[in-house]
């Protein structure tokens, strides 16, 4: 995940960060793979490279450091979605552009996809990834009048899990971008967008990833 | 699960399906606590109550156990809905009382309501449990006109992701049967159903689980 911190000052504390990232990266692969988080430590540390003995320097238990690996990697994914949806102003079109760039971008960020799928739906109400973002466009389109929903966080839960039934789809037939227009066209539905204006908005050019 | 075959004629075949039975058992109880399938043979033996030479009779892997333990519950709880709503004839009402149903029920059953959600996703177009069910309403649900969708398969995994959307949603936030109309109505705006006629048929009484 692209790292906003400041860059830390010795050398130390860089290579400190160097392998705590590795231990990260490492528990991200198994995630993708495997769905699980029953690798042993020397397993992960052997994968990422790093001692045995410094597992415990950066993590308490195992159990953090998937709970850190799933946050990295849905806060990655929520940073390349700002940066892809930052110039759509309407609520329902920035939530048809995720919808649809979500399966678009499967083929290009295959892990963090996986764990999406595996992973996701236990972290759908976390403050990290999409959620959150999710969350305040469709308060913005509540209270603008766009969508015609009762409580966002129902919402949420119904886009976000739509959107991870779309991803266990696209696992067991292969789907193209039509399938994305048409879950996006059904999500716009669910919020209240009239049926000629969601395919409309479903159909727009997306914006392409850089 | 209901048993539905012929009672095994010899004591050793009766046996030998009580064995079988108590592996699975272990199994779902074990899913529903941990969603993970990393229990050992022997534990799994032991929680059983059989022993473990006895696995390798019933099962060659323990994958083999765990999927058949996610099958014999989500085909219970298929069953439980097929009794309930079979008195039910048009499609649209059908999927609200589904959905108000799976929220509602989750408190009488959590050993299901925790495999479907921690477990749910990636059996979701498989050939068991509600979603067989779902498929055939979605489907005759579009022949007949009365749901404006295009492919049955992807209006599945909307609704079927969404309700493990709000099956998740219910263990951050204490969800009522308000919640479950209003997912309801969601789910029928997405299948075309006009805003008025969807908050009407959210609110009908539900059929009682006996």
């Amino acid at each position: 995940m692209q790292d906003t911190t400041p860059r830390p000052a010795s050398r130390f504390e860089r290579r400190r960060a160097r392998t705590r990232q590795a231990l990260i990266s490492a528990a991200r692969q198994i995630l993708a793979e495997t769905g699980e988080s029953t690798a042993s430590i020397q397993e992960i540390a052997e994968r990422a490279d790093v001692g045995f003995g410094s597992f415990y320097n950066h993590f308490e238990t195992k159990t953090a450091l998937f709970d850190a690996a799933v946050a990295d990697a849905l806060e990655e994914f929520g940073q390349l979605f700002d940066g892809l949806t930052e110039g759509i102003e309407d609520p329902a079109e920035r939530v048809a552009a995720s919808v649809r760039l979500t399966l678009r971008l499967a083929a290009f960020h295959p892990e963090i996809t996986q764990i999406m799928r595996l992973r996701g739906l236990v972290h759908l109400h976390d403050d990290i990834g999409l959620s959150p973002r999710a969350l305040r466009d469709l308060t913005a389109g509540r209270e603008s009048g766009r969508f015609r929903i009762e409580d966002p966080a129902i919402a949420l839960s119904a886009i976000g899990g739509a959107l991870l039934g779309l991803l266990q789809l696209n696992t067991v037939t292969e789907l193209d971008d039509h399938t994305g227009e048409q879950m996006a066209e059904l999500v716009l539905h669910m919020l209240g967008i009239p049926v000629d204006e969601a395919r409309e908005l479903a159909a727009r050019p997306l914006p392409e990833p850089s």
